[in-house]
C-alpha cells in the first residue's frame, strides 16, 4: 500500500477519466489502488457483485441512506467522505440501531483530480475505523465533466435494534422533555463561511461527529427515551415540526435554554439565518419522559460529545402539531417549517 | 393519491427547484406527494430516519449497492428507475441471495420535470411489486441546474442467503462449463441506439430485467454451480475475467455458440464494437460443473429470462487468469479487460 501521504496516481492518471467507470481494466486499477487498500482488502467491494455477512440472531435490522452533496467537498472538520459516513450512521444510531455495516456508492466527474478523491476515501476509512463500523460494498460511476460536481457519495447503513427497543416520531406525549446534544448550527455555519469566503474571526469547525456512543449512553441511562433525531437539513425546527405532527403534540422552546456559540449567534444576525433552521451534522433532539429527563442529560453530559447538552423546552397538549419558541425578549412565536431553501448543499 | 397518469404538480411546481431538497416544507410536500404514495405508505421514507424490519433467523445477510447515471433517463425497454431496482435486485440474485429490502437515494437536477421524475419513481414502484421487493427507505437531494444530469439514483439491496450455499469468483474449475442465460447486449445497444438517433430497424429492447427467479430456478436445479454474475458494464468479457483472475484458471469461449441477435450483431459490426464487451442488464454468466451443466440449462431454458440460454465455454487448466475465444473462422484470441471506455453511462 502506497503512503497515503503521498499517493502515486492511478497508471499514470492524476485526474479521474471516463475509463475509471467503465467496469475494464482502468476501473479495476482505481479500484486496486484508491478503493481496496483504504476500504478493508476483506470486503467484497470489487471481487463479488455482494457482501455477505452473517445476519444478527437477536433483535430487528434497521436500514437507511441518504445522498451527500455537500459543498465544498473539504470544510473545517471534515469532508465529503467523513460526512457520508457520520450522517448514516447517526440515522442508525437515534434509532437505536448498533452499525451493522455501511456501504458507499461515488458519482465522480469526470477531470476529478485523483489526490482529492483518494484523500476523501482515506477520510471514509478512518471514519469507519473510529467507529468502528466496515464498509462492506461500493461501487463507482464516472460522468462527463460537467455532468456532476465533483463527488457525490450515497452512503447506506444497516444496523440491530434491540428488540424491545421502540423508539418513534409519534411516540410524543405531553409532560415529555426536549434535549438538544449540544450547540445549534455549527456544521451549516462552518461551510458557509468556506463556500462564501467569510472570515469569522474564529475558527469554528462542522460538528461531524458519529452520535452512536452518545446515543448507546442515553438508551442506557434510561427506558423514557420517547425517540431522538439528528439535526441535519432543517435544523433543530425540522425535527421538532415533523415529531410534533407525528404524535399530534405541541412542543414548546425556551430560547435562553439553546445552547448557541456566540461565533454562530453572530454569523446569524449577519447573513440574516435562524439558527433554528441551520444544520448540525453531530447534534441530536431527544424527546425524553419528563421524569427521566434530568438522569438521560446527566449521562449525555458526561460523554464527550454531550458536554453541552441541554433541556430547551417541553411536549405540551396545546397548538398540536406546532412547535413555538418563548423568545429572549419574552414573545413567543411559531416556529414553522422552512419554506424555501436556506442553504444549499449543506450535506 | 392521485391518479398515476395524470399528477398534479407539487404545490404548482412542474420543475423541481433547489427548496425540494431543504429539508423543509417544500421537501415534505415532494414526498408527500411523489415519494410516499408510489413507495408504499407503510415504510419509514420520510416519517423516521431508518426503516426498521425483521432480522432473517437463518442464513446470511449480502449486501449490495449501485450508483445508476443512465444516459438517456428513459430508454427503449426501461428507465433509470426500473434499471436501479433490476440492478441492485440482480447483484443479489447472482450471489444467490433472496431480495429482503432495497433504499434508493436521489440526487435531482433543479430545473427537473415534475412528471419526469414522477413517471421514473412509478416505474421504480412498478419493478419493486413484480419481484415483489419492499422499497424500505430513501433519500433526496437537489443540486444546481448544470452541477448533476437529470437523476442519479444510487440503491442498495439487502438479501439473505442460505447458509449452505457458497457461489463465489474463486470456485472455478477446470471442467466447469460456462452458461449464458441469454443474448448479450441488448441493454447496451438499445442505449447507444437511443442516444445517438440510429435507426436499427427493429424494436429492439433493453433486456433489463429482474434475475432472482432465474437464479432461484438454477440453484434449485443442481448444487454444482460455482459462481454468477450479472453482465453489466463491461459485458461478458468483464465478468469471466474477473473470475479467471480470482480463481486462477483460464476460460476458453466458443464463438458460434453465444447468443446474439441478429440487430446487436448488424448494431456492432457497424460501430465497431465488440458485443463480449456490451453491458446487459438481464442477462447473467454461471460456472457451472461439468457434470450438471445440462441439468442447469435445461433448468435456464424452462424459464422466461432463460430460454435461449447456452453453453458457452468451459473452464481450464490453461493460460491461467486469461480468457480466450475460438472464433467462427477458426482462430483463437484473447478477450481482454476493456482498457478505456466503450460505452459511457450505459448503467
Amino acid at each position: 500500500m502506497t503512503s497515503p501521504s503521498c499517493p502515486a496516481p492511478v497508471s499514470g492518471y492524476d485526474r479521474v477519466v471516463l475509463g475509471h467507470g467503465s467496469g475494464g481494466r482502468l476501473s479495476h486499477e482505481l479500484f486496486a489502488r484508491v478503493f481496496a487498500p483504504l476500504l478493508g482488502a476483506d470486503a467484497a467491494f470489487g471481487l463479488e457483485d455482494q457482501a455477505v455477512l452473517a445476519a444478527p440472531r437477536e433483535g430487528r435490522l434497521a436500514v437507511t441512506t441518504d445522498a451527500f452533496v455537500v459543498k465544498p467537498l473539504v470544510f473545517p472538520g471534515g469532508d465529503i467522505g467523513s460526512l457520508a459516513v457520520h450522517g448514516t450512521v447517526n440515522d442508525l444510531a437515534v434509532g437505536g440501531a448498533r452499525p451493522l455495516c455501511i456501504t458507499a456508492s461515488f458519482i465522480l466527474e469526470e477531470g476529478l483530480p485523483m489526490a482529492l478523491l483518494e484523500n476523501v476515501v482515506q477520510s471514509m476509512r478512518r471514519a469507519c475505523d473510529a467507529i468502528p463500523v466496515r464498509l462492506v460494498a461500493g461501487d463507482t460511476k464516472v460522468v462527463e465533466h460537467g455532468k456532476a460536481d465533483g463527488i457525490f457519495i450515497t452512503t447506506t447503513g444497516v444496523g440491530v435494534v434491540p428488540d424491545a427497543l421502540a423508539l418513534s416520531a409519534t411516540r410524543a406525549r405531553p409532560g415529555d422533555r426536549v434535549l438538544v446534544s449540544g450547540p445549534l448550527g455549527d456544521h451549516g455555519i462552518a461551510i458557509l463561511a468556506t463556500r462564501q469566503g467569510i472570515d469569522l474571526r474564529t475558527a469554528l469547525s462542522s460538528d461531524s461527529a458519529p452520535l452512536h456512543g452518545l446515543t448507546g449512553a442515553m438508551l442506557a441511562a434510561g427506558s423514557g427515551i420517547r425517540c431522538m433525531r439528528d439535526l441535519t437539513r432543517g435544523g433543530l425546527s425540522s425535527a421538532l415540526n415533523e415529531i410534533a405532527a407525528a404524535s399530534r403534540v405541541g412542543v414548546k422552546l425556551v430560547e435562553k435554554g439553546i445552547p448557541l456559540r456566540p461565533e454562530v449567534r453572530g454569523a446569524c444576525e449577519l447573513l440574516g439565518l435562524d439558527p433554528l433552521y441551520v444544520a448540525c451534522e453531530g447534534r441530536l433532539v431527544a424527546i425524553v419522559d419528563g421524569g427521566v429527563a434530568d438522569t438521560v442529560l446527566e449521562a449525555m453530559r458526561r460523554h464527550p460529545l454531550g458536554e453541552q447538552a441541554a433541556i430547551v423546552g417541553s411536549v405540551v397538549a396545546d397548538h398540536p402539531g406546532l412547535v413555538s419558541i418563548r423568545t429572549v425578549v419574552g414573545g413567543e412565536r411559531i416556529v414553522a417549517l422552512l419554506s424555501g431553501e436556506q442553504l444549499p448543499r449543506i450535506c
